[in-house]
């Protein structure tokens, strides 16, 4: 590959000079960055790129907070659950809570803003049956009931920025101030963001790009007594809360919130729970909000001839780069962190900005960037898993962060990086803008749709738990699939029924989340409109624990469909007949053995005779497959992300639609090996996704077979007609 | 051992006279019975032994059933859930049901008996909606909610005896009559059930028992279009259903049940429903009759100077041994098959009765007796697990069933046998009526409570099921354990609070059934009530998900004492932290390395840093204790049964209660041993349960040690104060 540069952004720091010049040379770099805990010096700010500068909005200004100590963040939170051994139960409120991030607020009415719940009831104790002692931080009932569980619900000051306290905390900052953040709905806060922006664009001049980190709000990030993680909500609105923002609601919404409608008994309506009308609600009014007042501070840059990126994290509760108002910020450019290709996706698929960029893995710190390791595997495993991503949708540019430094101590990852850079410039050169064939249209179907697109089954960033990994497969597997990738919401269902163009619906989640959809399944024309649809010929993928509610005899609500249920121990009584698997099956042509279900499902069986049992093992259904109507649907136990469940979800996508004949189009059999076209351009891309040679059989775009052979990781570009 | 005789009954046949007497002799036994598919001819009941004899009362009556079809026993069965597709949708009824067991009944009224249900709706379809084709078997619904789901409640007349149906079906008995079942509420079949009684009592003078085999009413067993089994529910009352008990039961209760109430969206009120108030009335409503008309035949037997001995199951449904009408039957003896412990005590601890018999395994047919098989091993493994339960609470008799013939071909069996028998009537001689020592008392709670007492967990009589083995092992634990057991209901807890002698609770099932009790714990006054008695000193065991229940930020609603909970999904933000095992703990001291907890539990994790985890594996808890107030709680994640996991609830018993100390009483630390004490007699006996030489530490009466060795499946008595 040729030498080519631009579209990729290193990260410089003081005293770097010469190496920094000559790693833009090696790796292409069009632009340069600061970092956490890095500036760049005036004479790195002098080469020729552009300079991104960080650029934080609601925090590293302390001098104004310290002045406006009535205007810091606030944060709902929720005590423990206390139980009531006596009539008289005192509740000491910040008992689990870390006093140097959040104090209780006292400044507002308790007996107003706060609630007491009985949670064994799961009713609102009067207020007039508590007292608040400021000083001890505590809540005493006075009539408790004997025994039953009460938690207070109470609002909190913000006085530390959780970005900032981990990495203080977790670098040993020691004396370092504590980054106060204050609230952009607050008078003097609003004033100062704005002001202070146009001082700093005035004092920043060869600023080229201003990275916000982010807006507003930060996502939820609690850390217990002891100063560690207690709860992290990459998704969390409960700091974006405010007397003020309450009382906007309530005018905007006609209707008042409760603390309850935050703190959700708890949970604080992460991502998992079937969201609420009243959370909906907020969540649309927050970033009505963040849409407004982000777009100002936009103006101002715009004004100053420089370009306004946002970094998809920190904070950017309310910025939903997916929901209706992120357009009218008028951001040129998102970056954000690149895991894999389901968070590739989230970035390159961002509507309503000029160009998006990824910060590849590792980050130039000295836990990877340390003497034995070797930070290339790590490198080599984030780029192919993205650039399968990338290959159905780029994003536009690439980058590093951290001490380039360090990075500079690894002659073989700086290679690397060099062929990386080389490689991703080719791909974007080729296929930025143009349309990728896609034999299948496919729509993920949970309570989020489009506004969560690419982001179902996250706790924190790329975080890996035991309880998602078996789902997010699914969405790293599509992040690099042929397939038509949409997102849509139970809502648009009932409301529009499925777009005419889906082929396939998947569902995918545990019982009562927010992905498979609980309660949502207990409306009538949900589930009819989908039965309908099914039935009618499209293809169904359930996923774990699709549909699932107890109901009219059924766990699964498309139980007729799937054709299969979960035993929940009601119906032990009826037989079980059918367990045997069907011999060979279109889905599990390319299968080895065992396929890898991650956690599984236990307790699933096939209900019918005319159900293909495809896998089944330990008393139970893994995999299988049933007609309905002239529909089919699929069921999948749970789909960790591996290059086979990628391929067995390929096939069942193509199964499900009747359509295994269109299959054999821009198609390698090798599950080590996708094929990528560009019909506009007439040209398709073999990609072996492996690190270890591969040979495949390939159909071009008429579905003419060929045989082939590729060097490890290779993508072989073919035009049309050529031949491979 | 010293040759005994007594307490054993023996099956006989015609032509085997001399054998008979052998036999007999040998194995000491003084009663003789037939079997299904053998007589005693005369010269066998001229013996010198009681002879037993067994009775149908409501089949094998043909002349007279074939009169009276009218009164054939009826069923309210459930059709498959029906997908409408079009505004009309024909439901064939009878599709997988066997035509010839059932047939429809068209008597009574279709629009008032049937019920056709919108399963998607839940509700009841009015009947001006539907129509009946009864030559096609079929309703067809005129309007339907497309694509919602639709199943039909219809009256069928049972044509065939289910047990009489098995075996046909089984032995290939081909052109021989169908056993027509008829009802004990009908006018003709009540008169003749007890006329035919006083005449077989006349005609069948030498003999000495009636072994009913049972009264009425069938458990529920319902085979399918193929004749195989399709429904089996030992407990099952849906086969006692008739217009007959409608009408009755609406007098009696005063309000009419609906078929919803009998088919319950198709599981049929198996025991693991939390029974709704209706389907207990229902069994409260035919317990009271079927006692009523088994006490009739049961005077009658008496009248004639014989004794009237029930056969615990086939149509035993309604005799409910641990009911409160059952006493008033006057029975003299309940028989019942013996599967291991836990059977055991359902058979001998029936109150209400003069004595008890188990049939011991395995039973003399072909299957187990054939050239190249042990009988022995089966008969010594029963014979080993169901020691244990005896030397608790002794049957009073043992016997065996089948074919003498065969079972007299295999000395080895034979000779096992005889010192079976004479160990049997060496340990009943000592301990029948005798008190045995009990350490603590534990009581079962669950929604069934005394009613169904050593019957939890069981679908078909001791039979085995994947979901249901980690929750039997609890029971077949208990059943040899020197626990004094009782069982109680959420409803006893309720109204009496927890009986004060109980030191334990064992609450032990999956989520939402009525072993765990499901949403009978959103109950605030049974949680607080049980969370005070914990609170207060008392020791709590949870077993798989108990007082399981999504409620308040819970899953389960005692997640306080118990220190662990479930994750769902919805609490994922939250940090776990508590997962480092405690190095030794008094639960698991006898404990080797790796428990085995069945089917076991996902996902629990532990609540507080004072939860004790004594068990973490792949990311989850599963066995964990927690100091409650001045009680204890353990969790375990499933319990099947081996003497390690026996021994680890007996510990854990102990701990829960605090009374560690008291554990040392009348205990041996092999756990392959138990000591069982009989302080009235002032002996105990120390047992090796297992088939292999034990040596052991034994502590006596007064908590003095000594060590002792046993031969393979041992039982040493030793008086108190005698030097072991």
């Amino acid at each position: 590959m040729s030498k080519t540069k631009g579209n990729l952004t290193l990260p410089s720091e003081s005293g770097f000079l010469d190496e920094t010049v000559e790693m833009m040379e090696r790796w292409g770099a069009d632009a340069l960055r600061d970092s956490d805990g890095t500036k760049l010096p005036d004479e790195i700010k002098n080469l020729d790129a552009k300079i991104y500068t960080t650029y934080f909005v609601s925090r590293g200004h302390n001098d104004f907070s310290r002045e406006h100590m009535d205007e810091t963040q606030s944060i709902y939170l929720m005590t423990r659950h206390n139980v009531a051994t006596e009539e008289e139960l005192t509740i000491s409120i910040m008992d689990g809570y870390y006093r140097e991030q959040v104090q209780p607020n006292y400044s507002y009415d308790p007996k107003i803003f706060w609630e007491v719940m009985d949670r064994t009831l799961d009713q609102v104790v009067d207020s007039s049956l508590w007292t608040v002692d400021e000083e001890k931080n505590t809540v005493t009932l006075n009539h408790t009931e004997p025994f039953h569980e009460y938690t207070v619900s109470f609002l909190v000051k913000a006085i530390w920025d959780p970005t900032q306290m981990y990495n203080h905390i977790t670098n040993n900052w020691g004396e370092k101030e504590h980054d106060i953040p204050f609230d952009v709905r607050k008078k003097y806060s609003n004033e100062y963001i704005h002001s202070y922006m146009e001082k700093w664009l005035e004092e920043n001049p060869r600023t080229d790009v201003v990275r916000f980190t982010t807006f507003f709000y930060h996502f939820t990030l609690v850390f217990n007594e002891k100063g560690k993680e207690k709860f992290v909500d990459w998704f969390g609105y409960s700091a974006s809360v405010s007397i003020e923002a309450l009382e906007a609601f309530e005018k905007e919404k006609g209707y008042r919130l409760r603390p309850e409608h935050i703190v959700d008994k708890g949970y604080y309506n992460t991502a998992f729970r079937v969201p609420t009308k009243e959370y909906l609600d907020f969540i649309d009014f927050q970033s009505r909000f963040v849409a407004d007042e982000a777009k100002k501070l936009v103006d101002r840059v715009h004004a100053h001839g420089k370009e306004a990126m946002m970094f998809l994290g920190d904070n950017w509760i309310g910025t939903e780069p997916y929901g209706k108002y992120f357009k009218e910020i008028g951001l040129d450019a998102v970056v954000g962190s690149v895991g894999g290709g389901a968070t590739l996706r989230m970035i390159s698929g961002i509507p309503g900005v000029k160009y998006t960029e990824g910060r590849f893995l590792p980050y130039f710190f000295p836990d990877t960037f340390r003497e034995g390791n070797d930070p290339t595997i790590e490198a080599k495993e984030n780029w192919l898993s993205a650039r399968r991503a990338i290959l159905r949708k780029p994003v536009d540019r690439i980058g590093y962060g951290g001490y380039l430094s360090l990075a500079y101590q690894f002659p073989k990852f700086v290679d690397y990086i060099e062929s990386v850079a080389d490689e991703f410039r080719d791909i974007h050169g080729k296929i930025a803008g143009v349309k990728p064939y896609t034999g299948i249209k496919v729509a993920v179907l949970n309570s989020w749709g489009e506004l969560r697109s690419w982001q179902t089954h996250m706790v924190a960033h790329a975080l890996w738990y035991k309880q998602i990994y078996s789902y997010l497969g699914v969405l790293e597997a599509l992040s690099g699939s042929s397939a038509d990738v949409s997102f849509i919401s139970f809502d648009d269902v009932r409301k529009n029924g499925v777009p005419e163009d889906v082929d396939v619906i998947i569902n995918a989640g545990d019982a009562m989340t927010a992905f498979s959809g609980g309660e949502e399944w207990l409306d009538p024309k949900l589930v009819a409109t989908i039965r309908r649809w099914i039935h009618e010929g499209g293809g169904f993928i359930g996923i774990g624990e699709p549909s699932a509610v107890h109901h009219g005899g059924r766990f699964f609500q498309l139980a007729d469909a799937l054709g299969i249920d979960k035993e929940l121990g009601f119906s032990l009584s009826t037989d079980k007949y059918f367990r045997t698997p069907v011999e060979d099956h279109f889905i599990t042509e390319n299968t080895r053995t065992d396929i890898d279900f991650g956690e599984g499902m236990k307790n699933i069986y096939a209900l019918y005779e005319d159900t293909e049992i495809l896998s089944y093992h330990d008393g139970q259904v893994e995999l299988s497959a049933h007609d309905y109507g002239r529909g089919r649907a699929v069921y999948i136990a749970g789909l960790p992300f591996n290059m086979e469940n990628s391929r067995l979800l390929h096939r069942a996508m193509f199964y499900s639609a009747h359509k295994e004949k269109d299959m054999s189009v821009l198609y390698a059999d090798n599950i080590e090996v996708e094929v990528h076209g560009y019909p506009s351009i007439e040209k398709y891309a073999v990609v072996n996704n492996s690190d270890r040679p591969q040979e495949t059989t390939v159909w071009d775009h008429e579905g003419k077979e060929t045989s082939l052979a590729l060097h490890p990781s290779e993508i072989r570009w073919i035009s049309y007609g050529e031949k491979a």
